[in-house]
């Protein structure tokens, strides 16, 4: 059974709605546009990540006409930019009809890219060596955002070339203002051709989402033009697309579009997706019948609209806690855990979630300004954030500038790939040493703690302690401790020594009686340890799961600095229950103890710790 | 020291940045307007949470003038619908001045309600029982928006009432048409009276962050205007707003607004702030001269732009996994386990993140029709989702319809409470018993795992074990159990009874010799069982890390079943280790073992779990 995703439903429904509309007229200006099967139909939605619903003829080739100005607007930002463009070509709705041959008063410019005048003055400025190279860069250009190779209608251009005697006298009126370069004719044809090129409502859907990604081809993933010009693009196809019906349109429907009167329409959703439309007849202002009423239709059903949606960052800070609500990993005497959890404020995490754009940071920002006077240590988790938006960023690098002037040491930890090397850059110039980078909170957390006890006078050294002392041997006797040092023996391991592997067979289980040992996760980089699941300090007792079970090494078990244990193996462990069975009794009940103690703190958020067995 | 959020800090900047610039005259087409003092110059900034930055003059009171007009837009757009008010006033960008007296040829329409002919026909369609009513509701609307009361300068509504002659020429050629109610000077004085209301640059903030909020005053917390209605003075304000400059307006600075002769604007960010600017000193299209630049200015460096920013849903799915992948915490027998690893695939489940709209039901749907085949079961976890739009709300329930046809139950989790009501309606209607609600993923994924075992002819009756079979007890030899059965009770409980609740001082522990036992969380409804830990069956203990460490009972120990147990107090305990110390050492040792097993699964997510002891 076919199963079938809501949003094609609708689209089919909205075909289908529509299809028996048969109002306006397809276009006659021109003899071969006339040609055209009136009665065709075809609709596209492409996402952003280059998924494409289609329906009908939404595979059947039509030229673009003046959809081409948006995007060939696009390129000739990218060779000017917005400023010199603004003084060639304005970018004010005119309320007059696509081919008005309206100048403006101030400065002789056509009032917008999108009426023929405008678009032809933006096809003018696209630079290159001679018309050639003009041409390959406009066909190239259109192509890069349909993320195929277009080709050019040559009947449709020479009818164009023929019988575009309006634009004509356009063009020639502003080359009596000096507005486009001196070769009219060259300028007409480009234009011409441009009109001229062949596209389907599919490409139209991609052309648009590549807009909606921020100028991201979705299946080519080629960069075809720059955030900041593919903003400008869609404003001006909000403001003015749809020639003299634009503000209608965006009351109507809510996205920036453009049509043409070669029945197209493309109309797009910035961020998620764009409407590809084919349908030839039009309306009096020139617009595809049925390409507005299935574009209102959707925008209406499928909230495709730019000012409905929630797109609040009211969700962005996932989480903000102290010190005093987690702890790293890192094994810590007694007076330390104390000292952490008195002065535990004085480390703050900030979870972080979503995509970060201007409103999250303006809440972390809020947050952060009102924790500095009582922290001395900032950690913020980026580890849900997928991207942080380019202003946004600026903001974060403000804020993180405020908390070092504070003299708040700053933790950045699991930055987004993207930011990472402009973050890294900015710190390594301003903040060296203030502001650090860390794979994950774990291993953050550890060194603003150690930190937290310097400043506390606690220097962290760790002494030994005696078997007795161990915590699996709390209320044994004597003897029981005597017999237990016989089955046992003392092993010392280097700094950064290798007790056991993932994998080995387990033959033993380590006494801590000085140093640090670590407990590593086993997917670290070259096979070597990952992400430190605990660590554990003098009177612990590490690996005697394993030993119990019998099973293999889960983990990397390794020395953080010398350490001196007592090795118990599964001989010496049955000895000594033969020897002193309750001595034993009493080492499995501790270790009962211990091992109900992690399963209490295994989560990281003290509200979820209750404990699983009441 | 005073800390600085960052975006207080570009507020100030962009502050003292325009301060000097003395461009521009203030409006001087009515006496009274011109007694301004031109320097004065105040920017506040509103989120949707409330939150207001403010500096300079932001609390200085002018005249509203023309920003009044998009929000008695919103009113008559409440009392008459869209289309109606489509008949009367069109939505079109003229290019022509604020004051134009063109109407258009079709309808005889105002070209646009930002146009003082269109603002003129607007509030004449406000509705009330008679003039003073009229203006209690205009009044009352701009209040609702700003949050506080707002009264008129009387002195400068008379001073309109003694000049408007151009706007008693527009109301009368209006009224020849037939478009405006008959009282013409009744109509003009609310007009007059309207521009007339006095607000500072903090309410125009306000006013705004309403209308980024979907209608909601962010302080009072008022529905003021709905959201589609908000949606549509967004649009007008988008296209319309900024007179005869609002192309370029949107160009620049990309945000709906509204600028009004007395010196104010207004800029809407949908979902996140508004700005609003007072400087009185206005260019020649009767824009506040630093009201512009500072808004341009704003806009581009914090990112605050319609068509800047990341507004993805790329990331709404957080993850999607088999059942193989995760476990409800009920008790399963291992014959059942087995079942429910083999056959897992046919519960799936989806967690979602962030605020749903369109794109991410898009996502959502495309996912979800992927996996119906193989699928029986899908749980969608909405547990981090604070809010799903009304449009992909309607594309969810779509969704859903589609699994139920395909014949794949659905259970809904977590839910936000916001979209409850309507969901329950819906399933109350359509899908009695095949759509279910659940407050979490464990309580969801127990009955599915349940119809699972059904469908493989595993009925779930438990049957009854021996004190031998228990896991505590494997390796304990004859004389081990005759003592144990002697030190301990046998005990039954009926379906439902409590064995513990939290705070309880600890006496037993339980070994389940018939009979399901849950475990809840303290934290439930009239402080009875919260969310469950987990369930235990025949040959499981409960209740013994309270016996050995002694700590009173941290969560709720209940009878799921009619419940068959033997209970072991700490005396028995003591008398058993005593009897038979090498049994009890096996016990304590057989007991590490299911705590460690505990330890394992604790991590819902499989990957995850490492063992912390290596």
């Amino acid at each position: 059974m076919e199963h079938t995703s809501p949003v094609a439903a609708h689209l089919r429904a909205v075909y289908e709605h529509h299809l028996p509309n048969r109002s306006g007229v397809v276009a006659d200006y021109i003899p071969e546009l006339a040609k055209v099967e009136p009665d065709l139909f075809g609709i596209a939605i492409a996402l952003v990540d280059g998924h494409v619903y289609e329906v009908g003829d939404s595979r059947h080739e039509f030229t673009i006409q003046s959809v081409s100005k948006a995007f060939t607007f696009g390129l000739a930002l990218e060779d000017h930019g917005r400023s010199e463009l603004l003084r060639r070509v304005g970018v004010e709705p005119t309320g007059d009809p696509f081919n008005s041959i309206v100048l403006d008063e101030d400065g002789n410019r056509p009032p917008n890219p999108m009426v023929n005048a405008g678009a032809i003055a933006v096809t003018g400025l696209v630079m290159g060596a001679n018309a050639t190279d003009r041409w390959a860069r406009i066909l190239g250009n259109l192509s890069a955002f349909a993320g195929r190779p277009l080709s050019v209608d040559d009947a449709v251009a020479r009818s164009e070339e023929l019988t575009g005697h309006r634009n004509r006298a356009i063009a020639h009126l502003m080359r009596g203002f000096d507005m486009i370069r001196p070769e009219v004719d060259e300028v007409l044809d480009l234009y011409f051709r441009q009109c001229a090129v062949n596209v389907n409502a599919v490409d139209l859907a991609l052309m648009g989402a590549t807009l909606a990604a921020g100028g991201r081809q979705p299946r080519t993933g080629a960069e075809v033009i720059g955030s900041e010009e593919t903003a400008s693009v869609l404003s001006v196809m909000s403001s003015c697309g749809m020639y003299d019906w634009s503000g209608e349109w965006i009351y109507r429907v809510g996205l920036p579009a453009k049509s043409g009167v070669g029945g197209g329409i493309v109309a797009v959703l910035p961020g998620h997706a764009a409407i590809g439309v084919f349908s030839p007849r039009l309306d009096a202002k020139g617009n595809s019948v049925r390409g507005l009423l299935a574009c209102e239709q959707l925008s209406r059903e499928l909230g495709m609209h730019l000012f409905v949606g929630n797109r609040t960052s009211a969700t962005a800070l996932r989480s903000a806690y102290g010190r005093d609500a987690v702890s790293s990993s890192y094994h810590r005497l007694a007076d330390e855990e104390q000292a952490l959890r008195v002065h535990g404020s004085e480390i703050h995490i900030v979870e972080l979630q979503g995509a970060l754009a201007f409103g999250s940071i303006e809440l972390l920002s809020r947050l952060v300004v009102s924790l500095l006077s009582d922290t001395n240590e900032l950690l913020l988790d980026f580890g849900r954030v997928p991207e942080i938006e380019a202003e946004a960023e600026a903001l974060l690098l403000e804020l993180i500038d405020e908390c070092v002037s504070a003299g708040v040491a700053v933790g950045l930890v699991a930055v987004p790939a993207s930011a990472l090397f402009e973050l890294r850059a900015f710190s390594r110039a301003k903040h060296d040493g203030t502001v650090r980078f860390h794979d994950d909170l774990d291993a953050a957390l550890e060194p603003a703690e150690d930190r937290l006890l310097r400043r506390h006078g606690l220097d962290g050294e760790v002494d030994g302690v005696d078997l007795a002392a161990a915590s699996v041997c709390v209320s044994l006797d004597a003897d029981d401790l005597d017999v237990l040092r016989a089955v046992t023996r003392e092993r010392s391991f280097g700094r950064g020594e290798t007790l056991a592997r993932p994998g080995d067979p387990t033959t033993s289980a380590w006494i801590v009686l000085g140093g640090i040992i670590t407990i590593a996760a086993p997917d670290g980089p070259a096979n070597g340890p990952g992400r430190r699941l605990r660590s554990v300090g003098p009177g612990s007792i590490v690996g005697e799961m394993a030993l119990i079970s019998g099973a293999p090494r889960s983990a990397w078990i390794t020395a953080e600095t010398p350490v001196r244990v007592r090795e118990l193996d599964p001989q010496g462990l049955d000895e000594f229950t033969t020897l002193r069975p309750a001595g034993a009794a009493m080492l499995y009940r501790n270790l009962c103890g211990v091992v109900g103690g992690w399963l209490r703190d295994s989560s990281p958020i003290p509200s979820r710790r209750s404990h699983p067995n009441g």
